[in-house]
């Protein structure tokens, strides 16, 4: 396709004449002749100059480079589009697999796709344009909107719900019982039965192997937009606002709720009961067992504001010859005291 | 159901004249008209001010509130009970769904329920009541127990064994290789062959998608009435005790052995060989490489005692403030160092 | 079986002149009567004193020891090959399972066997000597080598491919989308589509439940005879080097490269597009976000030299004592400077 005929399609300004043809769209190291490629970020603008792209998509501040280029606003986006024209996307017949399992009184939409070997309970309403993946698990009572994307081992449990266009990755658990129990005088545990759901509402994605338990009594949720990569945990009675972003193994004990557009890095964790307020940021590996205020960037564990955090950890290293510093001091002080009350003495 | 019928079936005594009609159970923040709640943690007690709660299990030294109560000296079992009440649980049809595979030399007891596209191994023996729910694998040789349940996408690997009431909630892996490789002259490694099996005893409950490896030799054991929660890894050849509770996400490295009680904070990690005494507490995000004395709390990463890190956290972030007054430090030991000699000097 | 004939089968030079029956093989600390068990750990030689073994297996500068013993250079692989004499693997019988799904224009090698549930898309290539075991999807495109082992509840997304020889323990998720989305102005985002694949090169293992992400571009490779263990994250577009070991619960975040024979402890996590040096350590629960320089040791959130990691983590639990010794310091020097000042000025 001509470089020109993308520009129009992902809507770009064609920055050069010369019209190339492009062949396929690939990272901006890995690109060769024929590949468009993009730089969104300016700390990566180095790289233009070994690439062997046949033509970049930039952002309109990044200065003129010696290769077709496309201008936008929003590089990363335009990216994305130019990716999908490239792109076949992964498509499973219509209509249901006669390995599938369908249990009675189970009602399914417009233009569903049903694989093999799945097992859709008793009572399930799935919504129109709706795709299990082979070897999918809907246990009684689930139900599901519009255009959702199950992919394969995934169980959703009884009673849970998913909106529309939810798409639930490989082996993703949502509904499973949470860790609740209470101690018993013989030092054992009785088991609180989870009697409550999760609600995952649009446009939500979860990753592979996520887990999210049902909440004890009420629901869990997961409300819209939100993004949850892989291995997460979700504990029972949670809340994870709008387009909130949790990476991987990152993980959340019972009933904390993060606000709206919360960022959680990768393997961090929370502890139960808290909140955490809109726009916060808790990073990588960080751990905290207090509230987080809206729009508060916190690290480490236990966690506190980053900045200070950064300070810490950037003396942290050379503890060590503090402690030596410190003795060295200890024993100059005690010197010049002695001194200073010796000659006191010898003066007075 | 009448407050005063749940009192009765809940083992509580019944505060309040006023005789109420429950329609539900809920928690005390989500509670409305018709709603039994509880409190058993005294710092929620401010949390009764403003509940719409219809009535409220309380624990017998919460003073009297203004809402019709039941009184117990454990809240958090009665309230287990309510939730039981108004609960219809979970149950799949009795018998072998006709998708299922089973294969020679199976016993199977009284009253299992053996779920769509499950696979059961040569010469696997289940218990009575035992329910495996859809797409449940159970590799040869497998034994288990009376009233287990397995949730779907489960599976149990070759020889491994199950007691009584196991749990196994969904996406769990009994069973499976532990990382043994032994390193060869040439930088790569020779595989460990995993003879060994895992043992699960009675009233083990384990959460979603949490692995447990086989032994290399000999077997790895999670013991009686032990909790696992989600997305836990447990290493070959590893010891669990009687009623542990390990949080999400926790992880043991191979042959470390738990002793009993022991309570496993979230994302807390353990390395190999080690032993935990009984009783011992191992917080959220802590990790270890050596043993931990029974009764012991310990924190960070890596572990010590609790109070001690307690005492270190809460100082760290002002830990760069202490680097600067450190350098002042020295400055003003250094002109007083100056100071004294060059008088000294003078004066002599 | 004769130790003399075990001695001759696994390469070991016998020491001792009796030449008992051996039944079994166990760990030094579990074997009784008739087991052989085997030391290659210096530091576990005093466990030698009280093993009930029938024999062992020892490294050649080993003293002497009271029952009979076989010496050889590499205890741990004499070990794994005495395992395999007493070990009956486990085997599937071959054939494509009556329960499977195979899909149009699959070509499946030799001796494969195919388990109950399995569903292989269309298209696929399977080479001889495949084992795929119950409920294994395969989707469409899906390329694998001859003698690869994918236990079940496993998923290979569409496109992606296995060398030879490779293990997939249960319950892995080998090209999932990963967490490719771009901010939209609403607060919202828009998801990357992920069009690359995954490629898994000839002698890997990775554990149980472990997830390996599609490139959104290209691919992500995991290089020859790397070994993954279980609840692994591996990110989009990362390559993991050859003979690279990462323990459990690792996480590797998007576009993080690890040269050869790196080696990752249990929980440790990276950052995104990072390069990490041939034979580079980091350390259990470590954390960078920076490039890590070949054969560099690193260790602690964020990481940095071990050496350096070890002397600040020691003198950690003492940080609250040191702010002390700071103020006791301060009130010191004050004083001194007082007096020092004060009889200056009475002085002169």
């Amino acid at each position: 396709m001509k470089l020109s005929e993308i520009a129009v399609r992902i809507g770009c300004r064609m920055e050069s004449a010369e019209d190339v043809e492009i062949l396929r769209i690939a990272g901006i190291e890995e690109a060769g002749p024929g590949d468009l490629s993009f730089i969104s970020n300016r700390k990566y603008i180095r790289r233009l100059k070994n690439t062997r792209a046949a033509a970049v998509i930039l952002a309109e501040n990044i200065p003129p480079v010696a290769i077709p280029s496309l201008r936008t606003e929003d590089p990363y986006i335009a990216f994305a589009h130019a990716l999908e024209i490239f792109h076949i996307p992964l498509r499973q017949e219509p209509g249901i697999h006669p390995t599938a399992f369908v249990d009675v009184d189970v009602e399914i939409g417009a233009n569903a796709s049903i694989g093999a070997h799945a097992a859709i309970g008793k009572g399930c309403r799935l919504g129109s344009g709706v795709t299990l993946f082979p070897n999918v698990v809907l246990y009684p009572g689930v139900r599901i909107g519009n255009d959702v994307l199950i992919h394969s081992c995934v169980t959703v449990r009884e009673h849970c719900r998913l909106g529309n266009r939810v798409i639930l990755q490989n082996g993703v658990v949502i509904g499973s019982d949470g860790l609740g129990f209470a101690p018993t005088e013989d030092g054992g545990f009785y088991k609180i039965v989870q009697t409550g759901t999760v609600t995952i509402e649009d446009d939500v994605e979860i990753g592979a192997n996520t887990t999210i338990d049902r909440a004890a009594v009420g629901e869990t949720v997961i409300r819209r937009g939100a993004k949850l990569d892989n291995l997460v945990q979700i504990g029972h009675g949670c809340r994870v606002g709008e387009d909130c972003v949790l990476a991987a193994q990152a993980g959340l004990a019972g009933s904390t709720r993060l606000g709206r557009g919360v960022w959680v890095g990768g393997q961090a964790g929370f502890a139960g009961h808290l909140n955490v307020g809109d726009g916060a940021v808790v990073t990588a590996q960080s751990g905290t067992s207090h509230d987080v205020p809206a729009k508060a960037v916190v690290s480490g564990s236990p966690a506190f504001d980053n900045r200070s955090w950064l300070r810490s950890v950037t003396v942290f290293p050379k503890l060590a010859d503090l402690f030596k510093r410190i003795r060295v001091l200890e024993k100059d002080v005690d010197f010049l005291k002695k001194n200073q009350t010796g000659r006191t003495r010898k003066e007075s």
